[in-house]
């Protein structure tokens, strides 16, 4: 079977009111509801969580990161272990990014040229080279559905000049990509570049549009810029955007970014936010953002949040799960990873049932109103103290 | 209803060729079948392990440290949030230990007299005061189903000067444990110390073998000392005690070291062994102890042990768990503790079957011929390095 049979998207309804789109990505491991959360296993595993978790969470889709693969254990180790579906007994679909992000972020060092990047290993500092044929190589021995360009995500800010320059590097290794892809069984997405200038985001739109690709994804969102500029960023995009493919909005997890994603046409989305929050023991409810290590939950006897049907909001407590991540136990910081990214699957659920409703613009303002998002200066600074690039998915 | 009707000890089969015995101790929170391992969740939480994962574990009860949650989160918020059960969500029955092995071996500082121990916290350096009465009054707000005389564990080794005056302490304290405890639906267990010396060891289970107590613990063991002392020293003590009540091997947790132990008519046992090795990579199989890291398992597609039904061995090769152990994913560490605890506790559940088949005698031979015990200097080595003496039960 080529790729245009395995991977259908077919689109199921499309709020009149808004962009919010809802629908199913069929892939070889199951079909995928769209708008989809895909939480991020960098190392073959959603950090602190079984597979049967992350199942039980009702995650349609999970992303795993080649950069990280490939340095340890290997992507050769894992082909022989039969993919990584295998390695890590996930029988759900699977997303890898392409290295790209993580070369330029995460390695020791890099060099980037027109043919590919070579760069340094975080864990030894051994060298190694990307090309975008090698990127597919990867990906190809790591077996996972849906596969990702290779690209350059330009640091932000930029000039318009180096952002040209890599938005055009990243449209010349699409096209290698397309060219080096194999597995029939595999999805290529291209990634659309252009930093935060209008007319390089129409130009990348309009020429990963037109690419012989299953899925189209948004990068270099989210990299510190105001929100209204990366709103703006991503109304461009989906613009010029094919309606029958499947739109993924890369590395963006608040939740008031998911309900804004949506609006403009978004179909999926990864972060490690609800993750690497809930290690830090912040957790998300309906209201916001809470500390679970603040002193006012001392002996607060509710779940995290009230009505909340996640393994942690259903057997315990508010005092109990801050007493453990106080206490630095391991399974205070899984409780609070349960329901973060519980609490984004639900939310995807409920988007998706307000489109199928024609209601999406009430329920976005009605989240909206509520939720009471982190300041951009407190996010700011948290960007700084977590490293918040190092893991993106 | 008295203790004496909440707490009944039925001894249902003794070896005839051995010591050792089965029998069902029964709580307010249930029955204990016999011999039984209790794992140890020192802070309220049996370390990466979720409750539901200790109860599918098959653990019929567990043990939990006064010194660690008296300090933190405190044992007045726990009695504030309905006990130690309802805090941390387990409905089977709880141990706690008394806080006399931790003051000593744990805290900051401290110092001893007739009436009690002066200490400064590990956390924060705070002083506090505990007495046999404050012991007791803890562990009441607690509400585990046993609670644990206060005792002084001598250091190994000590004079017999030493010993002896601990000894007696201990004794003197017991009577106030017994003279202070309150609450009917709490079973009190005495504790044998003595050292390495015979006759005190004789004289102190005689001690409290005449005491109104539930159970008799044996403390001051495996406490660096070879492992034919401890046995000799353990003979010496069962000998002495009643046969008609629990005895309980405190700290006790290297498989060759139950099935010793059960020979000797141990009926309990508690370590922090099996979830501290997991955390650091070790497992156990039927032929010793494995280090998870080592090379020779990073393309091996076999559980930790074949024919193991617990969830690691049930659902992951030792390739992905030693991959995650070398990546320090919190998920590597949850798999091999899940396979250490069962491990031990399908132990116990055979050596129960073998002396109710009285056939104990050739199934204590059988599993020490195949099982290679981790030589003398290389655990010696490790109690150094892991600094045992921190945590234990």
């Amino acid at each position: 079977m080529s790729p245009t049979d395995l991977f259908q998207f077919n689109l199921t309804h499309r709020d009149p009111a808004t962009g919010a789109r809802a629908g199913f990505l069929s892939t070889p491991h199951g079909d995928i509801p769209t708008p989809v959360f895909m939480p991020v296993g960098t190392q073959a595993t959603v950090k602190t969580l079984s597979t049967h978790e992350v199942e039980a969470l009702g995650a349609a889709i999970i992303l795993s990161n080649t950069y990280h693969l490939y340095l340890r254990p290997g992507s050769d180790l894992i082909a022989d272990l039969g993919g990584l579906h295998r390695f890590m007994n996930w029988q759900r679909p699977i997303l890898t990014d392409s290295g790209g992000f993580q070369v330029f972020s995460l390695s020791a060092t890099n060099t980037i040229d027109d043919e590919g990047v070579t760069f340094r290993s975080h864990i030894d500092g051994s060298r190694h080279r990307f090309t975008p044929e090698r990127a597919m190589a990867i990906q190809e021995q790591l077996g996972a559905d849906i596969v990702m360009a290779f690209d350059e995500c330009a640091p932000h800010p930029s000039t318009p000049e180096y952002t040209r320059a890599a938005m055009n590097r990243t449209h010349r290794w699409l096209e290698r990509c397309i060219a080096a892809k194999q597995r029939p069984d595999q999805a290529l997405f291209g990634i659309v570049q252009g930093g935060m200038y209008s007319d390089l985001r129409r130009e990348s739109a309009v020429f990963v549009a037109e690419q012989p690709v299953t899925g189209c994804a948004i990068g270099g969102l989210g990299v510190g810029e105001p929100k209204p500029e990366m709103y703006e960023m991503l109304s461009i995009t989906t613009a010029e955007l094919p309606t029958n493919k499947p739109r993924y909005m890369m590395g963006i997890g608040s939740p008031e970014d998911l309900i804004e994603g949506i609006a403009r046409g978004v179909d999926m989305f990864d972060c490690v936010q609800p993750t690497r929050l809930g290690r830090h023991g912040a957790a998300w409810t309906p209201d916001g953002r809470i500390n679970l290590l603040n002193t006012r939950w001392a002996r607060d006897d509710q779940p995290i949040e009230v009505g909340c049907d996640c393994y942690a909001c259903v057997h315990h407590t508010r005092a109990y799960i801050r007493h453990l991540l106080r206490a630095e136990e391991a399974l205070g910081q899984r409780l609070a990873t349960i329901h973060n990214v519980r609490f984004l699957i639900r939310l995807m659920t409920s988007a998706r049932q307000a489109i199928m409703a024609d209601e999406y613009g009430a329920f976005r303002t009605q989240f909206l109103e509520r939720f009471q998002p982190v300041p951009d200066a407190v996010r700011a600074a948290q960007r700084e103290a977590y490293g918040r690039r190092k893991e993106r998915g």
